[in-house]
Formats: C-alpha cells, sequence, structure tokens
C-alpha cells in the first residue's frame, strides 16, 4: 500500500465521553491501511505532549480483541486535559515546544478528539503552523456529550449519552410509579448541560408506549421561572400520583442565576472560566417540598451519563469510529485545521455522511437546541426533536464481560 | 395435568427491584403448568387487594412476548405497597375483611413477593389461618436489593444490583482516571443499605485486571470514623491522583448519629418506623473537602441501583423465576407459612438449589454482611465475600429493544 502518512499523534481532551476512544480506534486502523508509520498517543493530550509524555497505541491496539475492547471502554483512554493554549503572538515559545516535540517525533499529523475547547487547541496550533510555514496538520475530530459543536449535525458520545438518559429515566419512573403512596411523589432528575440543552432533552425520548416519559423538560436555553415549575407539579398532581421533572444543570432565572447557586454552593469555576455546576436537582426539591408538602426525590446522573459504555449506542460508536478515520484520510489528503463533521442526508431510514469544515467556524462555539424544537409552553421538545434524536440512539454494541462485567482497556500505568 | 391448585393471588411488597417481576412469570408459569385457575394480581399488595383491586395476569401473560417482556421489566408491575398489618389480636376485622376477599375470588394460595417486613405479612396471616383452621396457603418469595433475609443464601434482587453497582463504579472511575488533575480528586460513591452493607460491599466486585476498584468501601456494619476516612484518603492522595470511596447510605458515628443526619436534613420516617436517609456521600464530600482542600465528586446511585433491569444478572434473573415456581410447588404440595429460600451447594462452579423454610425464622429480621468478610482495617471486603458475591453477577439477559430502548412491559392504566 502507498504510504500516504508517517507518523502521527492522537489526543483527547475535555470531558470524555463513552464512545470517544471509539474515535481513537477509527485514527489508528486508518492510519495504519494508510501505512502510517507510528501512532502515538498523547497521554493528558496536549498537556502531556509538551512534558513528551507519549505512548504507542502500537503497545494496545495490534490485536483486533484491543482494538474491540478499546471501542467499549468509556471515558478517555489516554487521559483528558483542560490545558487552554495562550494566544500566539507574545508567547511563541510555548508553540515552539510543541513543534519541536513535532520534529523531535517526526510526526506529521497532529488528531485532537475534543469538544468547543479542544477546537480551539486545533485552531491555534494549525493557525501557527500557517503563519509560521510548518507543514504538520492538524484535524479535529468532534465528542462531547453536551452535543453542542457547531456545522456538525451532532457529535459523538452524544447519541449513547443519550440512549443512556433514556434508559434510566424509563427505569427509575418505573420504580417511582411501583410504590403505593398515600401522597404525589415529585421525581426530579437533573442532566448534564451547562449551556446547551441536548442532553435534558434527550429525555424525552423516554416517552412511549410503555412510558409517560417526563411531565417536563426544563433546559437552559429558555429562562426557569420557579413559580411555574411549581404551578405546573401541582396541576399535574392532580392527575396522577408521581410527577416527573428533568432539568438541565444550567438551567437559570431570569436575573441570570442558576438555580444551582440559591443553595450557596458550587462557585469555583474551571481554567476556561465555566462556573462548576451541580445540585439543582436538590435545590428545586427543597422548593419544591416547601411550596406543595410533595415528597421529592432528586436524582443527578453526574458522571454515570456520559460514562455508561456498558448502554452505547451502535450508531455512535461507529460514527465516532467514523470520524477519527476519515480525519486520517483528510490529513493524508493535506488538509489541515478542519475539524470531522457529520451531515445528515436523512432520518428515515437515517443516513449520514462525513465530512470536513474549517475549524474557524467551529471553535470557542456552542450550538444550543434550536429555539422551534422546543415546546410553546418551554418545558417539552417537539416531533422535530424526536426525529433528529432518535436515530443517534439506535442499536447496541454489547460489552465484553469479564467476570460478570465490562471489560475495558486501561493504560498500564494506571493500574498498581 | 392433574389440577394441584385453584385460583392464586400474587403481590409485590415494598422496595422494588429489577428481578421482582421475574418471580411473577416464574409464579404465573408453574401455576399454569400445574393447572391452576385464574391468577389474580394484587395492584399494590396487600393494600391494593384488601379494596378488591385486583388484575387478572393473564390479561398480559398469556403470550411469551409478554412473559419475556416481564422478566426484563424493573420495579414492581403490580405496584408495591409498604401497609404494616396491626397484630391480630384486637385487629380480627382487618384479618376477616382479607379472608372475604380470598374467599369472593375462591383464592386457594396467596404469593407474597417482598423483604423483611413483607415476610412479616406472609406470617401475620399464615398464623390467621391457622388459628382460624383457615385451608389458604400463603408463601413468600424473597426479594430485597438489599439481600440482608436470613436463611436464605442470598435474595433475587440482589445479583442484578450488583452487578450495575460494579459496572457503574468501573465506570465512573475510568471518567475521574481520565482527567489530568492538578490536585487530587475524591470520588464519593453512596450506595443503598439502611442497616445491612450487601450493596455496597458489592462495590468490592469492581476490582479486577482493569480496575483498581475503590480505596475504601465503608459498609454500615462498622462504626464510622471520619477523620480515620480522612487520614485514609490523605495517605491514599500521597499514592494517587484520584481516591474512591464508597459508602453505605446507612453508615453511623460511634454515637449512633447517621453521617447523613450531620448536614440536618433527611429526617422523614416511613411507616415501618425506619429513617429515610440520603445524603451521606455529599456530608462527607463537604468534610473531606474542606479538610484536605481535595476536589470532591459526590455521586448517589439513587433509585438507578434497584431499577437498572438492562444490566441484569441473568443468574438473579433465573433464581427470581426459580424462586417464585418453586413456592407454587410447595403450595400445591399444601405448605403455608413458608419463603423459598436458595441453598448454595458450592461456589465454582456455582451451584444453587432451592427450597422453603418456616416464614417465622424469617420475618423481621435482618441479616448483616458477616464480621469476618469485612476486613481487620474495617473498610474492605475479603476474598471469601468476593467469591460468596461473584457467581451472582454472571451472565446477562439483553433487554428487547423498543425505538432503541429497553421494552417494558406496564399494567394498561399507568399509561396515559
Amino acid at each position: 500500500m502507498k504510504k500516504m502518512i508517517g507518523n502521527i499523534a492522537v489526543g483527547q481532551s475535555g470531558g470524555p465521553t463513552a464512545v470517544i476512544n471509539a474515535s481513537v480506534v477509527g485514527i489508528y486502523q486508518a492510519a495504519k491501511e494508510m501505512g502510517a508509520g507510528r501512532v502515538y498517543g498523547m497521554v493528558h493530550g496536549i498537556q502531556g505532549f509538551l512534558e513528551r509524555n507519549l505512548i504507542l497505541l502500537e503497545d494496545y491496539l495490534e490485536t483486533g480483541s484491543g482494538r474491540e475492547l478499546l471501542k467499549r471502554t468509556p471515558s478517555a483512554f489516554l487521559g483528558t486535559c483542560r490545558y487552554k493554549l495562550p494566544e500566539i503572538h507574545g508567547n511563541e515559545v510555548v508553540y515552539e515546544r510543541i513543534f519541536e516535540v513535532m520534529e523531535e517525533y517526526d510526526i506529521e499529523a497532529f488528531f485532537y478528539i475534543g469538544g468547543n475547547d479542544s477546537m480551539d487547541t486545533v485552531k491555534m496550533l494549525s493557525d501557527y503552523a500557517a503563519e509560521h510555514g510548518k507543514k504538520e496538520r492538524f484535524i479535529g475530530i468532534p465528542k462531547t456529550v453536551d452535543n453542542d459543536l457547531p456545522v456538525t449535525d451532532h457529535c459523538p458520545g452524544y447519541g449513547s449519552a443519550a440512549k443512556y438518559i433514556a434508559t434510566s429515566l424509563k427505569e427509575v419512573i418505573r420504580d417511582v410509579q411501583s410504590t403505593g403512596l398515600s401522597k404525589p411523589t415529585v421525581l426530579i432528575v437533573e442532566i448534564m448541560g451547562r449551556h446547551a440543552g441536548w442532553l435534558a432533552a434527550a429525555a424525552a425520548l423516554a416517552k412511549g408506549g410503555d412510558c409517560d416519559g417526563a411531565d417536563a423538560v426544563y433546559l437552559p436555553e429558555r429562562v426557569f421561572d420557579p413559580d411555574a415549575c411549581i404551578d405546573h407539579i401541582r396541576a399535574a398532581a392532580q392527575k396522577k400520583n408521581t410527577v416527573v421533572i428533568v432539568v438541565s444543570e444550567g438551567i437559570r432565572l431570569a436575573d441570570g442565576r442558576f438555580v444551582c447557586e440559591l443553595s450557596g454552593s458550587a462557585d469555583s469555576v474551571d481554567v476556561f472560566g465555566h462556573k462548576q455546576l451541580s445540585g439543582c436537582a436538590l435545590v428545586l426539591a427543597d422548593m419544591v417540598s416547601g411550596a406543595t408538602g410533595f415528597k421529592t426525590r432528586a436524582i443527578e446522573l453526574s458522571t454515570l451519563q456520559r460514562s455508561a459504555a456498558h448502554m452505547a449506542s451502535l450508531t455512535d460508536v461507529e460514527e465516532a469510529v467514523l470520524a477519527g478515520s476519515y480525519g486520517v484520510k483528510a490529513a493524508a489528503e493535506g488538509h489541515t485545521g478542519v475539524m470531522t463533521v457529520l451531515k445528515r442526508l436523512q432520518d428515515q431510514p437515517y443516513l449520514c455522511a462525513v465530512d470536513i469544515h474549517d475549524i474557524h467556524m467551529i471553535a470557542n462555539r456552542e450550538k444550543p437546541v434550536p429555539d422551534e424544537w422546543i415546546t410553546e409552553d418551554g418545558r417539552g421538545l417537539t416531533e422535530e426533536f424526536l426525529r433528529y434524536a432518535r436515530p443517534l440512539i439506535m442499536g447496541e454494541l454489547q460489552p465484553l464481560y469479564i467476570d460478570g462485567l465490562p471489560g475495558h482497556l486501561v493504560r498500564k500505568e494506571i493500574i498498581s
């Protein structure tokens, strides 16, 4: 086979997902098929790369079982980071160090699997390369449970999280509906999503012939009115004994405060300046029980929802592999400063193509749930959203079980 | 086939599990094989029975797909209750009403699937029948994620919850280990278990070739010392950047207070006088971050752990079916005032038989984790526990997927 590409490096960055490793497998397989040299993995992304903390993926993926296991391993096999590259001008020393490592290891192409912030890294590095006449190529591979990258129809990682959320919601609804209750019970389920409500919206998928679904789904795209929410719960409790409310962690009041801030907790900020949120279900449960006297139960899906590889969507896994492999093809063809994007051709039967897009149109931008996909009352999703989301959760990739539990591929130094 | 039994009634009581409905299937199938008449389901247990709130299981289970779907449906299909029968003497009127309903529907045998409190109902009813010369038979079928019924080797429901807990723990450990951290992170996972630590103990199953497991597992069987816990976390953080602590919701201080009580919340009491507990992971996370400055994350598995039928253990499902069907056999042979029990013959290969046992030796008694299965330092489980628990999580029963999500069988009136 004609050698189209030399050594390459792969990194993972930002919050992990259930299928972020499937993109590593896609990159690895495509690179090897194209006759690439070594495939280096950056341990903890660009931060590890700067410290020459690299591993050879060949050590783990030369067997098919290694690749199959990695596809089923949640969270970032290589480790992630939340390192933000500084502005190029005035900070050339950082960039020079990165290119030194590139040259030292003879790395021709650099693949970075991540979300909005990680795509900023790809943009900065490709900009620097262009300005300084460097030949190395920089390719972004989309990954985020938040599903908020622009241009791409959806992001690998979202479908599996959505499948887990809807599955778990169906199960806890079955649970709460089974108890013989003397007074109404309000179940409040908190789902990740800082600014975009895609994950909470996935709760709408739970509704079907065997499940009434949630009585309301509140997204951060709309102002949250606690009084209106409590009125809605009171009205729903007239008709049924259990009321199910789904909230995105990022819901805010009209004055801009996050609901979770009302508890006086959680005001820490990450390196990108994002507030660390948690606990809005608990805050709301207190509010609701105080106002109505109803029994409440708050459930926070926490990091379970982004790491539940045991409930991965096969569609999502396959697209994650494809996003990776197509990125390698793009690099081999000489592209740089681009991200792989998914382009939906039709909903039913679902058809999705893959392409690349200029990273400058993607980095640091967030795509919210479209306003027209939120029902007029602001507490539900339209049929159009369901047509969009349903294909993304279809199919399963069964875990490989070891001693009764899903097996994972883990870097040697992780296990003591 | 010779008719061995007439009409029967089946009820579910107490907290639901992922496999409580598999016992309904076992009872139904065995009854039909023995030529039983009608199989009535009590809607919300004995409470519904008193109100003649009965359904015919034939309406749902005459097709194989109905039974296969019900086996995969978490939580109580019939609805549960937490109704406590009063003392017999002085309250004969309640018992007379129950036997009136029995006679009205010509019910010869009454099957009650539940835990400790539910077995009290079986005991009271069979005692009343014996005292009053009633011919109806009362059989208990064990069910509890808490695994704390005496006599039986283990309880249907435990294996599936244990499999879900260990699977989820592996996944969230992968998640927390993937982030490139500047300071140690302490992950605190709270697991159900009021007095017995069986569920939290299941976290020990996560440890294996691909997972270091938890750094400590604290059970309610031992006094919890917050200072010792914090010292242990500090020591662990010397060697690794992420420390994983698993706590049972019921852990208590030396003075008897629940750790969750330290927050001043959660002091409600259920009808059996049990305190409703939640939030000890949050309380502990605050304590740990205050004392150490480490980053903390609290995850509460909440009702997810008892309703995750999508991760059911096949062994557990099969034993739940068996516990139900064997109960019918016992009733047909004339037994009453007994519970089906599982008797382990050997660990490897795992062999388990089924038998019946006098309900008086079971009702209202709790079986804690044996002291010798807890490590001397009080924060781990021995190999003997692992040999006990491992067979219970083996095998999988794949969900039946509808539109990308596990399908459930639900009573008609539940869906609006």
